[in-house]
């Protein structure tokens, strides 16, 4: 399983992923399923998988072998929009499964979805959810947020805090808090987390910042929430009914 | 759809379920989900259904239809142990399966899943959640929560607070949070709840206490729990990577 999360907010973009993959619980593996398409000055996305891993890899790969190659119309980086770039991983996604989808299905589910966001030169930065079909829906301020994976779990902190106005740094700690809930009630999804994000409008090139184990910032974090909601609801009035 | 819970504490019992039901966005009701078999002195069991609402409806009555029948293998007020009116629920459940799943299936999923608590004179208080099949596994110190239907988004407060020794009263406020959060969440989960509560070893009468709009406690529980969330991420440090 995977849990994978983007937001949209007006100060940027961010995007994470877990990196647990398993087949049954005892083939369990780290992989990554966040990654970037990197053209700095003219465009800077960020792809969060979930799903059949072989189908993932596949799509990820198809896209980084044709950057190269101009003219190509799966050429991520001569997408003039966010949108023409989010039907190129669309259209990616379905050779994927027409390749490899019937072969699959008897042994387990071929599909995927996907989250993609980022920004290019002259556009808006933008954050799509793509389906299994290759069809795909666009976050907005109204709904600032997309999920991919085992999203149920994070989403109850998400749905009461993430605002499209909110400061990106706060965004983060959310993001993570979202990640450590999932994470504590879903032993298919677990530590490192992969997170990108970027400040709106700006198209240098960025890293992935890798949370793990040892991550000071994301312990005293989930210690701080653990303790200070504890005390909030230690705080509640009791119930005034038996 | 429907969310259930219950905790078996060492204090006591505490049982939950909403009320909607619904056949697509546009066929909604309110139903009750939570059931009392009570005969004062001897056995005091509460059940709580999620699923097909023709099955638990048939479950449920026949249930009720065989309390009259001394000698009845399906008379829950017969049974000597909790273990036995757990398996007479699940046996009741095949039954109903087995006569309407076939014509069932065609239109939609016939299953249902439910959570059986109480106690029986001279037994110790037991929870059950009993599986479509028929079959069923049993709360314990170690495990002392379990839920039925949509219960993804309201496990994590319970992931993180519910413990076996923790006060009844205590229960009762962290069951109500974990129905908020689901309500937020899910549309197809709504209130109002109706809650059932026992004392351990106590076998006198019990209501069910339903918990809708108006209900000044809920509301005061559910404000000061989202407002003291909120105060709680903003006191967390900022993350330190950009």
């Amino acid at each position: 399983m995977t849990y994978g999360l983007g937001m949209l907010l007006r100060e940027g973009l961010v995007m994470a992923a877990d990196t647990r993959t398993n087949a049954g619980v005892d083939h369990i593996a780290t992989m990554r399923k966040l990654t970037l398409f990197q053209l700095p000055g003219t465009a800077m996305m960020a792809l969060v998988s979930a799903g059949n891993l072989a189908t993932t890899q596949s799509v990820v790969t198809r896209l980084n072998q044709r950057l190269g190659f101009a003219g190509n119309p799966h050429n991520l980086f001569e997408a003039p929009t966010m949108f023409d770039a989010a039907t190129i991983v669309g259209n990616v996604l379905r050779e994927v499964m027409a390749a490899d989808a019937s072969h699959v299905s008897a042994y387990g589910d071929p599909s995927a979805s996907l989250l993609l966001g980022g920004q290019i030169a002259g556009g808006p930065q933008s954050l799509f959810l793509i389906y299994a079909a290759g069809n795909f829906i666009e976050a907005s301020e109204d709904t600032p947020f997309l999920q991919v994976g085992e999203m149920k779990y994070g989403k109850p902190i998400l749905d009461r805090l993430v605002a499209y106005d909110m400061p990106l740094a706060e965004a983060k700690k959310v993001l993570l808090l979202s990640f450590d809930a999932t994470i504590r009630s879903n032993l298919s999804v677990a530590l490192p987390i992969d997170v990108f994000a970027k400040n709106a409008d700006d198209l240098q090139l960025c890293e992935i910042r890798r949370v793990d184990q040892g991550d000071r910032y994301f312990n005293t974090v989930r210690k701080g929430y653990g303790e200070g909601l504890r005390e909030v609801v230690a705080s509640l009035p009791k119930v005034d009914w038996s």
